[in-house]
């Protein structure tokens, strides 16, 4: 891989009597110039994508790498994810699954601010894998939300976030949600002597979110929840730059990527798009939960969070969506103890929230001790 | 409908020996309070959705109508996506296809801010369907876009915009490109008399595409293009509300939602979610060209755009991506006269794009004087 390109390898389903090469051909140039080959001034000819390799992988089904020049996605968020599946995403059966990326790219986009070091210092946890939960369900003040908080915290959960569908609404406005649950976790942090963190859900639109994320700063928050595909993923760098704050990203309405033929495979856009854009954590729905992903999806986002890219920071992997209670430390023994565990509902069914989660934090002591 | 809730409706696909009003109640549950129904706490349970109607309309298809409460959706638009299609992304089989909006929410929300009035104004083009281009390819420098930008405004083109593409790459940046393409179409206006606009591309992260908003209105554009789906479709809204622009938005990275048994239906997304966010015209790929959009997704498009909706203003409908110029006339009959026709590829095929220009607006003007 040289340095002036980034190579993105599609899957590409022709479908009867297609040509193969003629829909990479097709790729090449309309994430790029956007014009028939013949129709391609001289002087922009450097700008087209180029066929790397085109290799059959199965029935129907092969993999075209294509070369993009740096000089047409430049290193802004926005025009690499257009190059990468702007209009193509409006066709059939161009499936984006894997990148090789430049350095010099990886080091524009600048990855996790944290990363897994950087959530451990921030919580004080080093031997184990992590708990977070969510507060829920919106409809609660900010005051029961609050207490919950408090309940939470004294059983030592790592990470409270809020739910992501918790905004601005009347019953919990988000300035005195913020508030009432910082000051909740801090108190009980002072009686536990643990450094359970609260994130907050700064979700918004502009200039709505980076008013709440300065918000959370100065409230005393190291961290927030976002939802990069409702408000664009270079929201995450916003809050990495401007604020200095840990990101924990979550997937809502990234859904469409998930298997098929079309779309952003999952462990790419969540475990690797959304690394390098800034996320410290990334939500993903577990195997066995109330979502579909299967076992080997959950293990390749794993991977692409944790693996060596650029020198990048590596980002936790936060598997939730219907984790159960009673198979928590099955799963920290299998994904290993850099993984931060989500778990909401199967939590809240137990009644004695407290209880649960210090059950919870002896399960994932026993399983990761070192 | 009342004015306290906003109405979806989603075409479920339960399969074989799946339960559709299950099936429902999980919207209902998964997009508000995330809870079982036993957990949900009762002074919460005014926050969940509740299915209004549940009716077969296929083989294993079913229409699910589930009202949502404003409360929690509240009037910030990535807490009403997400309520809309958030998590339920993440599953199979519901696909999102209708919305009955309470008038609240639009008068919130707003819609577009010039509209098909205010465009025509802007434009001086009222007596037949209007003429945009892309103005392409990247790689070229800002004199010879600017060149093209002359050649296409003294050709009649109403409105030029940037490709997509364009963003801040080193051949064209962003603030050379915006100086001498307005130049150009400010100097054919002068000799032609037209109102030509160009609407740069000001698609970018935080806070560049603000940036960008401001630089182009100070240079005089009246309008501007952005990709919602790259950036969070709020950009528009802030486009309309801090500068006043007219916005055409692009569909780039929304084409997961086409077709198919998951996402959002084309027409919902481009033809009102758009509108309702903004848009003061929308592109979208036109039947039987480069994509694959059908006639009557095409259609819904037109009619979503351009329908009463609660007072908001009625969006220009762009039919693009491929359009051939030999069959403009035919789609101006077909689509009627407020109709923006965005034709590229095609008119650079012609070689003199002034006098293809040319004949293009005397084909609109044949086909819709009136």
């Amino acid at each position: 891989m040289t340095d002036t390109h980034i190579r993105a390898t599609y899957e590409i389903r022709p479908g009867r009597g297609g040509d193969a090469e003629a829909r990479a051909r097709d790729i090449a140039l309309e994430q790029t110039v956007e014009l028939p080959e013949k129709l391609v001034p001289d002087t922009a000819r450097g700008m087209t994508g180029s066929i790397h390799s085109l290799e059959p992988v199965g029935r129907d089904r092969w993999h075209a790498a294509i070369d993009f020049p740096l000089a047409v996605t430049g290193t802004e968020w926005p025009q690499l994810m257009n190059v990468l599946y702007g209009n193509i995403s409006l066709k059939r059966g161009f499936r984006l699954v894997d990148l090789a990326w430049p350095q010099s790219l990886l080091t524009a986009l600048g990855g996790p601010g944290h990363g897994i070091a950087g959530l451990r210092r921030l919580t004080g946890v080093h031997t184990r894998a992590m708990l977070a939960t969510a507060l829920k369900p919106v409809g609660l003040s900010a005051t029961e939300l609050a207490e919950r908080c408090a309940a939470f915290a004294r059983g030592g959960v790592d990470v409270i976030k809020d739910d992501h569908g918790l905004a601005d609404q009347a019953p919990s406005p988000f300035a005195d949600r913020l508030t009432a649950c910082q000051a909740a976790v801090e108190a009980a942090n002072a009686e536990t002597g643990r450094h359970c963190r609260y994130f907050p859900n700064v979700t918004a639109a502009r200039p709505k979110l980076l008013e709440r994320a300065a918000a959370a700063r100065d409230a005393g928050c190291v961290g927030v929840l976002v939802n990069p595909w409702l408000v664009g993923p270079d929201a995450m760098m916003s809050l990495r730059d401007e604020f200095g704050l840990a990101v924990l990203a979550h997937p809502a309405l990234t859904g469409n990527g998930i298997g098929g033929t079309s779309g952003i495979a999952a462990d790419l856009l969540l475990g690797e798009l959304f690394r390098v854009a800034g996320a410290d954590a990334v939500i993903y729905p577990n195997q066995g939960g109330r979502f579909g992903f299967s076992r080997a999806a959950c293990e390749r986002i794993n991977h692409r969070l944790r693996r060596p890219l650029g020198g990048l920071r590596a980002a936790m992997p936060t598997p939730g969506g219907g984790l159960d209670v009673a198979r928590v430390g099955a799963w920290a023994q299998r994904y290993g103890h850099d993984t931060l565990f989500l778990i909401g509902g199967s939590l809240y069914a137990r009644g004695d929230i407290t209880a649960a989660a210090q059950q919870l934090i002896r399960a994932l002591e026993h399983r990761n001790g070192r």
